[in-house]
């Protein structure tokens, strides 16, 4: 029995170790910080293509994802975020930022969705849904 | 016995994602970052209640639980404390800045206590006690 | 059999956290957080002896570890890199940041590794070997 309990247990393990990188990238400051993250979305699928990624975003961070935003070159977010919404990357936008910031729903892209909390929504994806974290 | 131990194990799952989330916010750059937290976590409570908070300090991170802490508004910083304190939030300072920076324990605000370390705080709580991380 | 298997897992639970700690410190800022990082880490070590550490860089984040850089003070960091390295500290660099900023990967310091991307060594190492996050 103890054998069949190593033998079930290193199974899960492996599985564990099969299993896709789930990586919560954590965006709170700002433009810049949203150009870094982009760079680093785009080399970390050309490194690890399976890697699942969602952009939690709050505070100063949901800036490039409302409409018509563009980066420190003036440049259109709306080509990147298309290109990695293409790849499977997901983003996401703190409701308690919209509400004590004033900005309407409307404004977000339709690549991104709405949470209700920013925060809690990092934690839950690592406390519930086995992501990892990285703040570009 | 393989169906059983099937068993156990998503029981042991199950537990997990039944347990509540525990999140440390590591914070170590001065005062904004320290109002930046607190609507943070208040936002974060507010989402998610049950959430368990630790918020290990370091360096410049300290600073705000000093006593007559002021924020950018030169507003004190003690009500926000104690309010969150009240709600099950811990606060840590790191014992090497308090020596490093010469400041005196007895500076501390009554809600806070002191720990050796904060970047081994950081690393404890999430390999030993299953926090998860989050920086403000 | 629920007993055994209670025993096992709680065994497998309790090996856990008699392991070590293992910890990567990510690092894309520059020469201030590099010389913070550098303090943190010397403290990370002094607290916990047996604590693993792996330094991952990219962007800026690179900087200190080329050949003869210099801290704010000017100061070699040759000295502390080689005094962390024999205590076992790792440091990786990243390969995307050495193409896009054309830096030869001659220049990198002989106790630095290259690895192919900074970012998905960050989540691989969270992911897949157990290490926690710590962002200095």
């Amino acid at each position: 029995m103890n054998r069949l309990f190593a033998l079930g247990l290193s199974l899960f393990i492996s599985t564990m170790s099969w299993a896709d990188v789930k990586v919560v990238y954590h965006l709170s400051e700002g433009i810049p910080q949203a150009s870094r993250a982009i760079g680093n979305i785009r080399n970390h699928l050309n490194a690890d293509p399976t890697a699942k990624i969602v952009v939690v975003t709050h505070g100063q961070g949901i800036d490039f994802l409302l409409d018509g935003a563009t980066n420190q070159a003036n440049q259109p977010f709306a080509g990147s975020i298309g290109e990695l919404a293409g790849r499977g990357v997901q983003f996401r936008v703190c409701n308690n930022t919209l509400v004590t910031r004033n900005v309407s729903k409307d404004r977000v892209v339709m690549e991104a969705s709405v949470v209700p909390s920013g925060v809690a929504e990092v934690a839950r994806l690592q406390a519930k849904e086995g992501y990892v974290y990285l703040r570009p």
